[in-house]
């Protein structure tokens, strides 16, 4: 046997609990009694199928994700569908408003972070439309250059009638997320969001990184939502797509219009009419996710979830603030803005978040450094992780804490 | 334990060999003793990275790839690279001859089954060139309709300067695949191809289903050569790419000279200069072609399988032959094309077919019904399926042929 097993506070691929993936061991071999393993069946084996088919349902239910729209399963992480939403509703648009010029379709994007950084520089790579920042966050941010924050609901400046509204629910990398109460003035703002003349919302959002570990708001009134499975579902190799059926479009139809032709494994209507079997799947990575919604749905499935996740998150915050009080921690994040999947803070002074890393990892917890373009630390709490393996974090950064206030007691003292 | 395994003649996802298997499972809960798995470690952490340039080193030095050719990891499959050749090798050819008109800018198509028709389609749906059909098999076919046959050498028709030319080198549906003897007018045709100025030869070859299998004929001419992993290599959700250097291109300096814009997962160069580390890649599919690997490099490269698969295919086309003599099997593909990874055949008389399958099944053997769009029987070959396993199969279709001599006999008598 090797050796055992650390907790990984890394921020995806990420930990994943270790029932399911004892579970996994054996389906390697033999997959739910076919005498054959599941990276070798056929994926149009009725086994694979229905096994699919149960994901898809498993989804459904926790997430309550109504009729109108369909669940879809595909290769190439978020970066995939950052082409494939750009694709997809702009070839929805053409068809809906072919008289439109390029410069009249509009994209909207929203920036809090990182990613949807990303996802905003590709659509201005793809073309096809005018690309408008509905917000910036980086101007409402501490230093001005940073993502921080998430802005008041007045600071938005959306399009009329924009093709599409993109925003990322939670940023892995800077550790800001929109809050959970819709109260809040972080909180997305849905009621502030254009609606087209049909009274639907163009809105896409890329769940990657908080997908199941909450109920997403209003997510009947999304276009497309997707997620990269590597953070709370399962490995790498799989993205999840939730598509209101009014997005699923003949691109080709659209083509002919004047759209960008899309790419066959792109297309949402080509996945959606084979039941997201037009080619081959990733079907090892949909077998372990397949364990983890199971896992979810027995524990009490969101609604365990969204506590734990809480509960959680606060823990980690609290020690942040008492590392504060001390001059040890600094949190990165402005107030309501705070991630509950990824926690950043610093830990100051010359060489100590160098000795914090170095003294978690003799400790058996790995992964906690912060993303190579802002540092810092970066703890990462997806729904694998235990509150007893936050716990042992906390204990962690408070005994850092009493440490470094013990030596610069002692320091002041030999002065 | 659940029941035992059995032999997996599926067209893939297929076999993997056991050994390798039960490897994986160590790996699903702690890879190479980080404590971590490896669905759940970072694709940046030194482990994964070092891994990854293993499994890199793995297939050059065994496929003898030139230093010329970068070999990069992505998802999406072949359907994928249907789409991600046809604009990378347009940009490029965009950049080379900025001047050309849509119409003067070709595509050279070989067509010798489902997957290379398939892969022409979605040419012709993305445009930006015209599709030239180099050689349609189906011309020379025996019923005048049906992919069965490589034709000679003669046949084919190439453009005299096309931005690509795309074979795909094993037909899975149809159970074609290019004689590995240079000198068999059933083998491709390398010296009848148009080159380019420059001496080289912008040649695509779809290899996903013979990849690693055996030697690739002057595979240090291609330009790009893609395979999914799911057939000798590995788990779905893995794509191998052999890139060329000079079709590693900028594709947004080629969209400013009016090429398509290209989906960032789908640019070769935005792979390659990330040592096919852009996004998180698919790890776990990754892994486990990692062990397939090493567990070939063992047992001797690809000297050993290209003489195991030979040694396989050959006995099974005997054992049709044998029935053919017997009015029992009928060979679907003409002499000389016939795979060795996909031997299909027919089984002759009414409910033949189905107790040929079912009898397969019984003694332990799944996976032989040929695909939908052509019926038949489909024995795949691929890399995991030993000797052994063939003989079995063999030995059934034998016991299959007197069974239905004698009944014949019995009936003929009996009337």
């Amino acid at each position: 046997m090797p050796a055992s097993r650390v907790i990984n506070f890394g921020p995806g691929p990420s930990a994943l609990p270790q029932s399911v993936l004892e579970k996994a061991t054996q389906g390697l071999l033999n997959f739910n009694e076919t005498g054959i393993g599941i990276a070798e069946i056929s994926h149009r084996s009725k086994e694979f199928v229905a096994f699919l088919s149960n994901i898809e349902s498993l989804i459904r239910t926790q997430l309550d994700v109504p009729s109108t729209h369909s669940i879809l399963f595909t290769q190439g992480g978020g970066t995939g569908q950052f082409s494939a939403v750009v694709l997809n509703l702009l070839a929805r648009h053409r068809l809906l408003y072919p008289e439109l010029t390029a410069d009249e379709r509009v994209m909207d994007y929203i920036l809090t972070g990182s990613w949807s950084e990303k996802a905003f520089q590709e659509a201005g790579r793809l073309g096809g439309a005018r690309v408008n920042v509905a917000l910036d966050a980086r101007k409402y941010s501490k230093d001005g250059v940073s993502f921080d924050n998430v802005p008041p609901h007045g600071e938005y400046a959306f399009s009329p009638a924009p093709a599409f509204i993109y925003y990322c629910e939670n940023e892995t990398v800077d550790g800001v997320q929109f809050s959970a109460d819709p109260s809040a003035q972080t909180s997305f703002p849905f009621a502030r969001l254009p609606r087209e003349r049909s009274g639907l919302l163009p809105l896409v959002g890329d769940h990657s990184s908080s997908f199941m570990s909450r109920p997403i708001p209003h997510l009947g009134e999304h276009a497309v939502i997707f997620a990269g499975a590597q953070k709370n579902l399962g490995p790498a190799g799989l993205t999840v797509l939730i598509v209101r059926h009014d997005c699923l479009v003949d691109v080709d139809a659209a083509a002919k219009l004047g759209a960008a032709p899309v790419p066959l494994s792109l297309s949402y209507k080509t996945l959606a009419d084979s039941k997201s079997l037009y080619n081959t799947p990733s079907m090892l990575p949909i077998y372990i996710t397949g364990l983890v919604l199971e896992r979810m749905q027995e524990l009490g499935g969101l609604t365990y979830f969204e506590a734990l996740n809480k509960k959680k998150a606060e823990k980690v915050y609290a020690a942040i603030r008492s590392g504060e009080e001390r001059g040890v921690f600094q949190g990165k994040v402005q107030d309501g803005s705070g991630s509950w999947m990824n926690v950043v803070f610093n830990v100051l002074g010359d060489g100590a978040e160098s000795r914090f890393l170095t003294g978690a990892e003799e400790a058996g917890m790995k992964g906690l450094k912060g993303h190579r373009s802002v540092g810092g630390i970066r703890v990462s709490l997806y729904n694998a992780i235990t509150e007893s393996d936050t716990d042992k974090l906390v204990g962690y950064m408070k005994n850092f804490v009493s440490e470094a206030g013990a030596q610069a007691f002692g320091v002041k003292f030999s002065c």
